[in-house]
């Protein structure tokens, strides 16, 4: 049966080869809801609610069984039991399944993993809802980003792994040439995992951010123990379900996928992280944890990705009101609660050019301001486009940002005409000045938009460079119709470790995966070294031993 | 002139990653010195002479000129006086030449790479004069490990750093898809070198300890500062003056690649590691060391190698006579001072078969002993075959290796012929119990070789994995005529992360770089992540930023 799975996706795995070669655009998992059966939708939500009020039964080893601090953005009731896991015991566990799945061969492995994406596409709208429920995103971003987009940065990550596990050398021999030597050596290569890979979970994107690291280590041998963040479960409760079947039916261990969840009270990711078993760590999430397991974790290879600092650079414009809408709606998708969402935007004080006119500070400012004002003046509108607040530490930081400048447009509370428990805030848009560093350069998440008048678009580079440098940065967004200016931003983005987007036009939007999921960490800068692009991302997954046979 | 260098190896260039893909035996740099021009030989060590006695001079910023503490093991006088480097001043010279060499284009760099490859070449026998006289190798290991077989390994460097800087995706465009998208999106890569590669030099095999790493670090962009050991510093002395003609030549800074040396009273080593701008550092010494760089290095990419324990482990063989010929000559070549030759031999204490009879172990370990004795028995033979002892510690590792179990050869005083202040000894030969594990496994360089007596061969492959997991191995020689032993000690070194060589036959000895050199940390154990096969020796020297056009 294992050695079938790959046959089976064969079709598939080559053409996510073709097209990491290409850079096509290309999935086999549809992003439109539409594009699936028409009772899919309702059965999802229904195996979604079959979950709430009860225990999520997992046949793994296991301590207790209890609640962690999962709670619904959207104020419904969730009340899942999961399993409780014991460090050493669920280490344990892993490395009993290891000497198994570590030999089998890579074709084999990666058929299963394929199987294993396979499945989980069966379970999209599900997965949705549990997104949804835990991270407070809009219906449509969780079915996105936390099913086909997902999907698609799985897939990715078991083509890379095919491909990298390809480059392997195979056997060479070697005829004796010198005068003293006699007959032949042969010589090969074997692939050596590094051992149990621990994959923290994220809060806002559980999906999306743990597949890659997941899958990579997978298909490279590596077994996995999965720990979801305490607020988000659910849907890493159901990927690991999910896969353990799949292995199961392959006839291998399902424990080489383990599920670790904890509870408020004895958090276990420090101790998972720490253990001298754990060769691989995968996190993403705040910067300070992620420098801790760098600093603590050193028996692993760790994949970090925080957020940073993501400034929108303003210099000039061909369209004014375009460009307003999109970074308007930018700051408003999800309330802000991307990593990659921009909640600093920089112009210079003496304004912008806006099609040969010049825009005073004042007047862009304000306008994005009103932009923001009327995309989300209608309450149902806005829920779709704010989806809820994750968590009340948000909340904090929008009254935090009101105090630090002149607030262009306050933060409102919206009622969700769906659910009237859910914790909706649009976004606080405020005016600073360049020199306010503390006020706007701090990594924040949730609805806050800082417009900063700089002295100059040199300026601008100047201060997001540094925020790079101390703080980190995933992407910048630069704005110029000067290609003096774009070549001069490119060299800086280059000079700061981090990705650049420029005249990115209202039409691309972050939430396309494929083609703005590589915006990334690039490892040059403190977001941290979980680039998919970056062969490392693979290949520091496992080691190769030499063997040499002389006869 | 620097485009057109490029086009001047393009062929030998080819020719490397062909060889690279096939594993055929191919190198341009000949390992026979009869293969060069009959004057070579003679011009190179008048060159070397030359060296001598006087300043070396470097047009480089440097704090004083002084002496560090190289001394010839042959006894003859160096009293080379070098440029004196302070820490902060070369890392500011490094960092001024960086941003032209990081913004030339890939081949640029690699064509002059190759370049400095060639002009290395003109001077191995200079070269291998300056490498034997201050590490005590034999004269025709110096020349090949310090010129054409470090050469291969440099060109091969170079190779591999042209194939994955190759594989960087070209630029992709996007056709706007969705509803709401317009326009196209063009998406490239940018490479982005980490910054100051610091290479700390070997006190044993200089030049082939360093070209990998240097060469990885300059194809990528990385500019470059060489640190001598301080035993050791003329060899490399030279590679950095010819690679800064070359680099003056090709119309770049020559502060590309800097000299560093130190004095004995103020070593930099450990400052420049450290230093804030330290993005890589390469280093191969002892194990000690490597674990502080590890540590205190946090800021960069650290890539070391450490000698670890190698055993040999005697099962069975076919030709007992021809495998004991084997283990002396691997013992006894350049006074068992390489860091794969082998200190300790398990076998068990009832004996191995050789040839379907059985030879109880004292048998074999005195035939050892002998065949030791034989080959080195006359004066000048032995001279060829040890070399000098490098320094004085060594010396006391063979008084304590004698304390330790049962002597069954002494080591003994050689008269060098034609270096009468040469320090040479042979290899002393001791039987002890494997129970004795303090007394043989450790980190040993020297004339020293430990016959061991354990209960099995399933023993010794014990003893085996976990001296390589406290302690790191590079590769174990394993010599069985059964093939389910072969394949148990096969699975052994794989869980031990220790490449292994089967049945090695007397004529492929391990200064072959090309067969063996890979045989060198595999990443999976404590003797280090410096491995040339290993994808990341390359990719790791550099980052990838995304850049996002949008029209």
């Amino acid at each position: 049966m294992a050695a079938e799975l790959f046959a089976k996706h064969e079709g598939r795995l080559r053409k996510a080869v073709d097209a990491l070669g290409s850079g096509a655009r290309w999935s086999p998992f549809p992003e439109s809801p539409r594009a699936y059966d028409e009772t899919a939708p309702a059965a999802g939500e229904e195996r979604f609610t079959a979950r709430l009020g009860r225990p999520f039964e997992l046949d793994q080893p296991s301590r207790s069984v209890g609640r962690t601090a999962e709670r619904s953005p959207y104020g419904i009731d969730l009340d899942v039991e999961y399993p409780i896991a014991d460090a050493d015991v669920i280490m344990a566990a892993a490395r009993e399944a290891l000497p198994e799945w570590a030999q089998a061969e890579a074709d084999v492995r990666v058929g299963v993993c394929l199987e294993i994406l396979d499945r989980l596409s069966e379970h999209s709208f599900e997965i949705a809802h549990a997104v949804m429920q835990t991270t407070g995103q809009p219906f449509l971003m969780a079915f996105q980003t936390g099913g086909p987009h997902a999907l698609d940065r799985g897939l990715e990550a078991v083509a890379r792994s095919h491909v990298a596990l390809g480059r392997v050398p195979g056997p060479t021999r070697w005829e004796a040439a010198g005068k003293r030597e006699a007959g032949t050596l042969e010589r090969s290569w074997r692939v050596r995992p590094r051992g149990v890979a621990v994959t923290l979970g994220a809060s806002t994107f559980p999906t999306w951010h743990c597949y890659p690291g997941l899958f990579a280590s997978l298909a490279t041998g590596n077994v996995a123990i999965v720990k979801p963040h305490p607020a988000s479960v659910l849907p890493l409760a159901i990927v690991v379900e999910t896969a353990r079947r799949v292995l199961d039916d392959a006839g291998f261990d399902p424990d080489v996928v383990l599920l670790a969840v904890d509870t408020p009270h004895d958090p276990i990711a420090e101790r998972l992280v720490t253990h001298p078993a754990a060769a691989v760590v995968d996190y993403a999430g705040g910067t300070d944890f992620g420098r801790w397991i760098e600093r603590n974790a050193a028996q692993a290879e760790v994949f970090t990705e925080a957020r940073g600092v993501n400034p929108v650079i303003v210099d000039s414009v061909d369209d004014l009101k375009g460009t307003i809408r999109s970074l308007a709606s930018l700051a408003s998708t999800y309330s802000g609660q991307m990593c990659t969402t921009p909640h600093v935007v920089l112009m210079p004080r003496d304004g912008i050019d806006a099609a040969g006119a010049r825009v005073p500070f004042d007047e862009a400012a304000r306008s994005l301001a009103a932009a923001v004002e009327g995309l989300l003046a209608d309450d149902r509108r806005a829920s779709d486009v704010l989806g809820a607040i994750r968590n009340d530490s948000i909340l904090v930081q929008i009254d935090a940002a009101a105090e630090a400048g002149e607030v262009l447009l306050a933060s409102r509370t919206v009622a969700n005409p769906t659910f009237p428990g859910a914790t909706v805030r649009t976004p606080v848009v405020v005016a600073v000045g360049a020199a306010d560093r503390g006020a706007y350069l701090r990594e924040v998440s949730g609805p806050v938009l800082f417009v900063v008048a700089t002295d100059s678009t040199a300026h601008s580079l100047e201060v997001a460079g540094e925020a790079a440098r101390s703080l980190g940065a995933l992407a910048w967004l630069v704005y110029t119709t000067d290609d003096e200016v774009a070549a001069s931003a490119e060299q800086a983005a280059l000079d700061a470790g981090v990705s650049i987007a420029l005249n990115l036009a209202g039409g691309f939007s972050s939430s396309q995966a494929a083609a703005l999921g590589d915006f990334h960490p690039t490892g040059a800068n403190p977001t941290g070294n979980a680039s998919l692009i970056d062969p490392g991302f693979v290949t520091r997954r496992f080691h190769m031993v030499g063997v040499l046979h002389s006869g």
